[in-house]
C-alpha cells in the first residue's frame, strides 16, 4: 500500500492505518512478524523512485534513478538503456526571450497534449525525440541516440526575468546529447512561437536508465508486477520484472490478474496506489476506507495461499501532511516458519511492539527470501 | 546454548525456551537486559563457526572459515597456521576411473579409521600428511608444510561418471600445494586399490587457519573455553582461548571445569552442545528438557559470582526446522551495571520487549566489557 503509514488526525488520536476496520489483517498479524521500516535513512523522507528500489531490496542511496528517468517511467514509456530522459515543462518566455511564467499558466492537459504532438515531429540531425505529456504544463521528454551520456545542466534557470538556459555538457563524452538536445530546442522554440503562453520548454534532470542488477537475476525469482500506474509499473521493469497486464484501474482488476498469473510466477509484487493518493490529498477518512477495501481483499490473497506475504508501504504518507514523510512505515511478515509475535492489530504503534523492529527497507527481501526457505546456510 | 532460539510447534504456541521451566533464568531476567541477536544479517541462517566468531565479536562476513578448516577443527585437530585442511571423502572409481559413487556406500567408521591410518602412512617428497576419520566416508585431511597456499581447486566433481579432478593451483603461489596434493592422491589410489568401495579419496574446501586476531590480545582478556564438541574448542583455539581439559561429556564435567579453572581465568566461554543437536534432531521436548537442565545449573554458575554473565546462542535451531535458522537469538546481559528490564522471563517473545533490541551478535562483547568495567572513555 503506497504511501501506508500515516499520522494521528489530533494528538492522541490514531492514524489512517489504526482508524481503519481491518479485521482481516488484524487476525493475520497475530500470526506474523511485524515491525517497521525505514526506507533510505533516519528523518529522510523518500520519493516513490527510492522507496520502491529499497523495498526490492536495492540501496536507494547506492542506485540513483534520475528525475527524468522517473517522468518517463511515470508515464509507462518504456526506457530503453541508451534513451535520455528529463522532465520537460511548457514556460512562457516575453518578447525578450525572458521566462516570465515557469509553468505556462499550467496550461489545460488537453493543449500540452497537441503541443506535445507538434513537439514530436520535429527531426534531429541524429535519433528521434519522444514527448510524452503528463499533466498540465508536464511532459517527459525522451532522446534516443547512441552514445548519449547525461551530464548535461538543466535548461530551467529556476526563476523567471531570465532567459532559459542552453543545455552545457559538463564532461567531454556529453557534448553530443548537448548538441542535439539544443538542436531540438531551438526547433522547439520556433514551432511554439505563436502558441502563447505555452511559447517555449525547459528541461531538468537528464538521466539515462541506472544499471541496476536484475531482481529475478539477483533473487532467482520469477517475477512479477501487478500495478496500474506508470511509475510502479516503470520501477519494476526497471529491476526486469514480468509487468502484467492489468484490465482496468481498480484493486478488483489487480485481484483478477494476480490470480490469472499466480501458476506463472512464483513472486508478485501488488501495487496499491489509492491509500498514498489520498494521504497526498489529506483526505484521512478516504485513506481509511481505501486501507478498509484492501482489507476486504485480503481474504481472496491468502485464498491463493502464498508461502510468504509482507504487508507494506515504500514510505509514509499521513493525510495531516498531505504529503509524503519520513515516518517509519509498518510491516506485516507473514509465513509459516515466521516466531509470531501473537499482536491481533496491524498498525503502527502495534508494529513498534514487533519482533521485526524498526529496519532498514533493504531488510526485507532476505527475510521474505529466508521464510520462503530460499537462502543456503552461510558457512558450517 | 548453542541453537538456542525456536519456533513454536504450532501457530500460537511456544517455542522450546518459552515452554521450558526455567525458574533461574527468568529470576535472573528481572535483573537482567533483554535482546535478540542477529549472527551474520537478517535472514540469513548461519553455521556454527561463523555463528560463534559473531558471539567471539568478530565479523563474520570479514573472517571466512573455509570449509577444511571446519572439518580439522571438527576433530579437535590442532591446526597450526601453516597447515593446509581439506574436506576429504571416500569414494569409489569404477575400472575405468570414473566415480561411481561419491561416499564409498558410505562405508562404516570403523573401517575409515582403519584406511585413514594406512593413508596416514603415505610419505611425501616434503612435509606430512594427517588423515582424521570423521563419520562413515569423511575424514579431515591437512598437510603440514611449508609455504602451502590455499588456491586449490576441489577433486570432487560434484558427480558420478567422471574422474575425480587433479588439484589445480589457481595461482602461482599454490603450485607447491598443488603439487604435494598431487603425490599423494596419486599414492592414496595405489594405496587403495584393493578396498573396493573405498578405493579412491576425493578433497574439498582446501583452507588455513584464516588470520584473526587473538581474542585475549583484542580484549584484553585471560579467556577460557569449556567446551566438550571438536569444532568448538577448535574455533575458540582459533582465537586463542585457553581450552580447558573437560573430563568426559556432560554439563556436570564442563561445570566441573569451569568451577576448578574459576581463580585462573577472567573469561569463561561455556557452550551446551546438546540443545542445537536435539533441535537439529527434532526433538522440542528434548531441547526443552535440555534448556532445563542449564537453567537448573545456574545457581552453580551464579555462586562463583560471576561480574557479568551472558546467555544467548549461536544461532537459531528450531526443532520444527530441524535444522539451524536465521531467527534471531535470545539474549540475556546480566551485571551490576546494566540497566535492568524488570521482565521475569527469558523467551524469544519476552527477549523482543528487552531494552538491548535486536542487535547484530558482535556488538554481545562491547556491551561485556562495558559491563565489567573495562573500557575506557571514548573522547573528553
Amino acid at each position: 500500500m503506497d504511501g501506508l503509514g500515516g499520522l494521528p488526525r489530533q494528538p492522541g488520536g490514531k492514524t489512517e492505518l489504526e482508524t481503519a476496520h481491518t479485521p482481516h489483517m488484524d487476525a493475520l498479524a497475530a500470526l506474523s512478524s511485524l515491525g517497521l521500516t525505514i526506507p533510505v535513512a533516519p528523518g529522510i523522507t523518500t520519493g516513490s523512485g527510492p522507496g520502491h528500489l529499497a523495498l526490492f531490496g536495492y540501496d536507494p542511496l547506492h542506485y540513483e534513478i534520475g528525475r527524468g528517468v522517473m517522468e518517463a517511467l511515470g508515464v509507462d514509456f518504456e526506457l530503453k538503456p541508451e534513451d535520455l530522459a528529463a522532465r520537460g515543462n511548457f514556460c512562457t518566455i516575453d518578447d525578450n526571450g525572458l521566462v516570465s511564467d515557469r509553468r505556462a499558466g499550467r496550461i489545460p492537459t488537453g493543449l500540452n497534449q497537441q503541443l506535445s504532438r507538434l513537439l514530436a515531429s520535429i527531426s534531429l540531425d541524429e535519433g528521434r525525440v519522444y514527448i510524452l505529456p503528463v499533466k498540465e504544463h508536464r511532459f517527459a521528454f525522451v532522446l534516443r541516440a547512441a552514445g548519449l551520456s547525461t551530464s548535461l545542466c538543466d535548461t530551467d534557470p529556476q526563476k523567471t526575468g531570465v532567459p532559459p538556459l542552453p543545455v552545457t555538457a559538463n564532461d567531454p563524452g556529453s557534448a553530443k546529447a548537448a548538441r542535439l538536445v539544443n538542436q531540438f530546442l531551438g526547433s522547439a522554440q520556433k514551432a511554439l512561437a505563436k502558441h502563447h503562453p505555452a511559447n517555449m520548454i525547459m528541461l531538468r534532470g537528464f538521466a539515462r536508465l541506472p544499471n541496476i542488477p536484475s531482481f529475478p537475476e539477483r533473487y532467482g525469482l520469477n517475477a512479477a508486477a501487478v500495478a496500474v500506474n506508470g511509475m510502479y509499473r516503470g520501477v519494476a521493469r526497471m529491476v526486469k520484472m514480468q509487468v502484467l497486464e492489468v484490465h482496468g484501474v481498480t484493486l478488483e482488476d489487480e485481484l483478477v490478474a494476480l490470480e490469472k498469473n499466480w501458476p506463472v510466477f512464483n513472486f508478485f509484487y501488488l501495487h496499491i496506489k489509492k491509500t498514498d493518493t489520498l494521504g497526498e490529498q489529506g483526505d484521512f477518512n478516504g485513506k481509511v476506507a481505501a486501507i478498509e477495501e484492501v482489507d476486504a481483499a485480503l481474504p481472496r490473497i491468502m485464498a491463493l495461499n502464498p508461502q510468504v506475504l509482507i504487508i507494506t508501504g515504500d514510505h509514509s504518507s499521513p493525510a495531516v501532511l498531505k504529503a509524503h514523510s519520513w515516518h517509519p512505515v509498518p510491516l506485516l511478515l507473514y509465513s509459516h516458519l515466521v516466531r509470531p509475535d501473537g499482536i491481533s492489530e496491524f498498525g503502527e504503534r502495534a508494529c513498534v511492539r514487533g519482533s521485526l523492529g524498526t529496519i532498514p527497507a533493504i531488510h526485507i527481501m532476505p527475510l521474505a527470501l529466508a521464510n520462503a526457505s530460499r537462502l543456503s546456510k552461510y558457512g558450517a
